[in-house]
């Protein structure tokens, strides 16, 4: 019997009656003669109450204290699906992560999977359950509960089905799929049928918070193929695998957008004084994420480099250089708001040149003015004004011809 | 360093405000030079809302996912107090049931303590840190979360004193300690400095709801003394041994008592049809729990067989006797409602015949009627009208000389 990871979005544990629904497609599944594990995220619900709770106690509680408590959050919520399928007439049980065995070792970053005890696992689906495992989460080595942290529950249901041999992972969304566009900005966006791991790392990193990368990177260097559906609808999703078929010639497969986006601009007396290391290093001590860094090196100007960030980090960002000026050793910073970044993301672009000419040719004939450029082998992204992002889309999926059923 | 356990009431945890200040009487131990185990109840404010939820998943859930629930509830409280502890200096570790290595069995009626590896809990006893531990939970042979139900935390405390050689377990409570009557209800009652066990498995049993029979049947086995005190403030409370000194002159040691008693009868035609097996064993299918048990056996006079049970019951009571008249054989079932039962309890008695006496002498005195009889070795309890139990309490206290400070 083939063996399947179902991964569910929170949108499905918002109330009882999402709860019962997506038990319902589950079940469907096992229906179908097939070992179901699932995957739950957190439910919002609980989080925020037990958050504020802890901070009423303390400004900076233990990373150890608030993972044992944040832990409790996707236990109850395998619980009660657990509940709910057990209702429907299934046999279901929740597992948390030590249960999973699922065991973690610290990075200096992160919480990381070390390995899966998958016999912890296998156990239960020999006996016809549906598992549920708590996502996210697991035990260190010390008998700590810890917490995966950013992609916790796509990373753990990744992880699960490459350690008991799944064919796929089912990643529950509200949507149906995986667009070349957001249909809520370029009307004629379509559903894509396929889309490689690099790609999806492209758009992920683009702000599509669909699958965390770092669960994409897992599947990839596995060869996993990952399935991103509705969580309601019995509609074919979009697979994210290796190698895509029969559509080489579609150079680009998609295009992103991100708002809110903050030029930063710093510049410097002299070459000598101009340390991109130490301003990056700072920044990133700060936890201010940079994204594109545009540095101009023109002779007889003074040099200044520019970088985009997000707006939620904008007031962190002119105190970390406020109070880092002399150390920094630059003149002066600037700054300009009211920015968004478009990309066009796909692998066919990397043996096909002049993809980005035509995009830069495409906004100039659109009069859009481009502030930024950041291009990689599988995307280019630009930086424009935020009033023409939604033209600039509409333009470049219309170029590229992301319209046509190809995929 | 000697160690001690402090067992928590579920008032404590109430607010952000109430935890703080427990955490400050618990480093007052600690600075004591004493290793502090603590360990909590569950926080009623989470729990209700996940009961409600998995209840409208399921009218029947299994026992096993609401372990997994529940269980959450005291993993919360006890990081929590972790975090306050913390925030005041102190090195504290929260641990749920399986990281403090408290492995259960299940038995007919309940989860019990099979063993405790307390290493899980000393090794961080020997590295200074506070070690706060969810009560009443446990993980049973097969890795799954168990909870100990009734009575389950004093359970813990009491176990874990003993797998860790405590000097004693402090029971904190929202009162000074035990008192040799309800003071709400006797005026002249006075906090008890000692109590053996066996009286206060008499007086828990008789509702005084400080510390579960459990606990106490157990601190017994292992002679491990309970101290009953305040959880905040710091004044001496009730010790809970094996040996009072110095007064085996005080016959009675305190006097309890329990309103909202029904008192149930049941007549026979004739002796070869009333089976009080029968009887007994039908109302404890039903859950129904009977107190006192009278049987009048009158030459000449049909069998009858009362007894008494509390206000919640009732309702079902008279269900099960009218659904199985029949097959139970009796010809008539009588109830009186409005009625109340008051004890006396004390180890003095075991030595000194009379007792029971005097105490049906006084209550005639006072002209109150007595219903019911029951009485153990260290025990006398009668049931009397509701509106004369304050008085018969009242009298008893004086009766027994309770006002004198001997312990």
């Amino acid at each position: 019997m083939a063996n399947i990871v179902i991964k569910l979005d929170e949108q499905t544990l918002t109330s009882p009656d999402k709860i019962e629904n997506v038990a319902k497609k589950i079940i469907e599944e096992k229906k179908r003669g097939l070992n179901v594990v699932v995957v739950v995220p957190s439910m919002q619900l609980i989080d925020e109450q037990l958050n504020q709770y802890a901070y009423s106690l303390s400004n900076n509680p233990s990373n150890r204290e608030m993972d044992v408590i944040h832990s409790t959050n996707t236990q109850v919520a395998s619980a009660l699906l657990s509940i709910a399928i057990n209702q429907q007439g299934f046999k279901a049980i929740s597992l948390t992560g030590w249960q999973a065995g699922i065991e973690t070792v610290a990075s200096k970053r992160a919480v990381l999977i070390d390995f899966i005890q998958s016999e912890y696992i296998t156990e239960h689906l020999k006996k016809d359950k549906i598992t549920i495992i708590a996502g996210g989460q697991g035990k260190s080595e010390d008998n700590n509960i810890t917490l995966l942290g950013d992609g916790g529950p796509e990373t753990s249901a990744v992880a699960i089905a490459i350690a008991i041999d799944a064919e796929r992972v089912d990643i529950y969304t509200n949507s149906i799929g995986l667009f070349t566009a957001d249909p809520t900005v370029v009307k004629k966006a379509r559903k894509l049928k396929q889309i490689t791991y690099d790609e999806m790392l492209e758009l992920s990193h683009l702000g599509s918070k669909v699958v965390h990368p770092r669960a994409v990177e897992l599947a990839k260097k596995y060869n996993l193929p990952l399935n991103v559906c509705s969580s309601t609808e019995n509609v074919p999703g979009t697979l994210i695998k290796g190698e895509i078929e029969m559509e080489r010639n579609l150079i680009v497969r998609g295009v992103a957008y991100e708002t809110d986006i903050i030029r930063l601009t710093v510049g410097y007396e002299s070459y000598e004084q101009a340390s991109l290391a130490n301003l990056f290093t700072t920044l990133a001590e700060h936890r201010i994420n940079v994204d594109i860094i545009v540095q101009a090196v023109i002779d007889g100007v003074k040099p200044t480099v520019s970088f985009s960030i997000e707006k939620e980090v904008f007031a962190e960002a002119i105190k970390v250089l406020e109070t880092n000026k002399s150390s920094l050793g630059f003149a002066f910073a600037d700054f300009e708001v009211g920015l968004s970044k478009v990309s066009i993301v796909g692998s066919g672009m990397v043996s096909n040149p002049g993809v980005a000419a035509r995009m830069f040719d495409r906004l100039r004939k659109e009069n859009i003015e481009v502030k930024m450029v950041s291009t990689s082998e599988i995307k280019v992204s630009v930086v424009v004004p935020q009033d023409d992002m939604v033209r600039a889309a509409n333009a470049l999926h219309d170029e590229f011809n992301l319209v046509e059923e190809l995929a």
